[in-house]
């Protein structure tokens, strides 16, 4: 599948930690950075998220708010 | 100003595409790894946003979907 | 590709409309039932949707907000 | 109320699950054809969602995505 | 049509611009108070927003990030 | 840090809900006027968020829908 949205960060799953309805789970999508998702744990299940695997933190572009110091 | 999202990444302003309306902003947040966003002309003009200024990307965990291969 | 999004409703493009910047897409999911969507220029562009092509609409379940008469 | 976002599907509450802090509702919006929501479990109080009932699936045209395969 | 979104802030219309495809909305929801809204050209036609008129800006909770200095 | 979302409101922190994964805080923006947001237990940790409390509800403007009696 082939999605619209702009950002596709492709990284390695650091951490994942199962909540009752969600789970958080972190990529690291370079060395030193990382991502966190919040997705229904029904989600992680599917997608059968654990450590060491390979995925994508998919953004809009919309929903990326920019900051300066 | 210290926000909730867990998400800010540091990056630079590698692109700017001023619209007539929003202004598209790609930051590089890694050797070779871009986040672009899109906000209004009005923010991009605040926020002084040109070629080579330091910014981050503020996004939230909740607006992060993860996807696998 | 497999998301984590909760919703995927599988539809047929109906309608497409190309502004300056950002694209409208309208896609018929069931019988007289449509969802329409903004995208980028750019990434209607990258999924070549044309009318009469299968396309997804993906929306994550804290993205559709519930109303009662 | 008459609201600005794009999309609002009318459609049937199949399924309610309440969690302690958020409550999911399933609606199918044509046959065989649903729509998950995350809502908070005090907003679906408010609207007293049940099976059955009719319900609307409200979902602003910039937070859909689209996908190929 | 009752909402399940959190926030419904009562305002007035302050200012209206209307661009290509998008239209801002300024709406004062209390003295010297005011929130902008970006809806569609089409959306803002519907609803028939022009200055002095009463409106509600709608906000998910999961939308308002939060902020300290 | 500056922002690029349109809407900062000035408010103080009225109610502070602390759920498993996420926190609840409402916000009195004006006298009377309120905004709640959902953030993840561990911002509003990190901001030390608290009854009296003097914070922002920062809200992109693509986020606020609009609506009319």
């Amino acid at each position: 599948m082939q999605v619209s949205a702009r950002n596709a960060l492709k990284g390695t799953v650091k951490k994942v930690v199962v909540g009752s309805v969600n789970t958080e789970v972190t990529l690291e999508i370079a060395p030193g950075v990382e991502v966190t998702s919040i997705i229904t744990k029904s989600s992680a299940d599917k997608l059968q998220l654990t450590e060491g695997k390979e995925a994508y933190a998919v953004i809009k572009s919309s929903d990326v708010i920019l900051a300066v110091d």
